[in-house]
């Protein structure tokens, strides 16, 4: 009986409703669900059931209920998930629904990659403005961007939404240049400078990528 | 007591001995201790207690403690841990000593900021080659490298030790190109192409990086 009011469609609540219940642990793996849904939905793929998505994403069948049995939008026991229902409540609390504004801070060949990819628009994000600081850069058309001087950057967030930060600059100078983006008034920071940067006593939030940290677990899985 | 006994000097057993005792999900926080160590080292200070290490990484002293102990190095209670014995106890679990090479595939703008970057080098992996098919880009001098082709990989592969592959190639392509190096024998893959690829069934493992991951948290962040 339990497994089949689990199982029964239950009418979702909204996106603030559903996050209430959803712990940051689920909130941590709902990326990756995102992007097999996204992948299933290309391939025409409307239900799944949760063994399917088991076997696909290396992920137990009750750890997959346990963690997207609180978004609804699955019918009754066998008809498994709605992936287009799934995909767009998973989306809605990820935030891909709140038109975010990026701008890029160094337009390097990391910068000039991220410009280039469809990294952004997949996840609802827009990407605005490249900055840069070398004159070698500014002027330059990178992705369809001019690449504009860091000495535009004030003015730039003062006459234009900018939700999102992206830090693609040396170690050596983000972690001035994110308290001037703090300063301004941008909330959101995406850090590439392979340093942990906290901004929580000016009210913005940071995620700072470590690639590295995957080519080390690599390196030990090579070894074992 | 239990404390007390915990925090005993242990002796240390060897790097494989210590492996067999840490479970998947230490392995997985290993490389930020490695991180935040390293930080450590270059600022000389040398030895630092679990509540330390915990302020500065925001994990509990208790999780760090029960992640640590296996590993040894530590002294007598209130002396704290020993940052360079620990350090290079975790590299040698990661792989870092195995003096593994690495060829990077694709040397647009993603290869051309990893080949740049000292992140192969920090992690003692040695990038060797980078390769790419586009005849604008053979020949090209990328950080030192001069790009090889495509056609040149086999015959390289032979004559060279190649443990690693860099996969920084469009997802159209990816999963034609990972066949392929796992076939030369290839059996580490890293693999930017933001597609799940899994080669377990030809003996090679692959570390799938998902950037787009680490934004959609920060959207998520943005709107709670």
């Amino acid at each position: 009986m339990k497994s089949e009011t689990r199982d029964k469609y239950r009418d979702e609540g909204s996106a603030d409703e559903v996050k209430n219940h959803v712990s940051p642990a689920v909130i941590k793996r709902l990326p990756r669900y995102y992007r097999y849904l996204r992948e299933l939905l290309q391939n025409d793929i409307l239900r799944i059931s949760s063994g399917e998505l088991s076997k696909l994403m290396h992920v137990t069948a009750s750890q997959i209920r346990q963690d997207l049995n609180c978004f609804g939008g699955f019918g009754q026991q066998g008809y498994g998930y709605n992936v287009k229902y799934l995909y767009g409540k998973i989306g809605e609390i990820l935030g891909v629904t709140q038109n975010f504004n990026a701008v890029i801070i160094g337009s390097g060949n990391l910068g000039s990659a991220l410009a280039s990819s469809p990294i952004f628009e997949r996840r609802g994000v827009k990407l605005t403005a490249l900055f840069d600081n070398s004159p070698n850069v500014i002027g330059k058309n990178i992705a369809g961007y001019i690449v504009k001087s860091m000495d535009e950057l004030e003015e730039y967030c003062k006459t234009n939404t900018v939700n999102i930060a992206v830090l693609t600059i040396p170690k050596t100078v983000v972690r001035e240049m994110a308290d001037r983006l703090a300063d301004i008034g941008i909330k959101g920071l995406w850090n590439f400078a392979s340093t942990e940067i906290d901004l929580s006593h000016k009210g913005a939030v940071v995620q700072n990528v470590h690639m590295g940290d995957s080519l080390m677990t690599l390196c030990y899985e090579l070894t074992k």
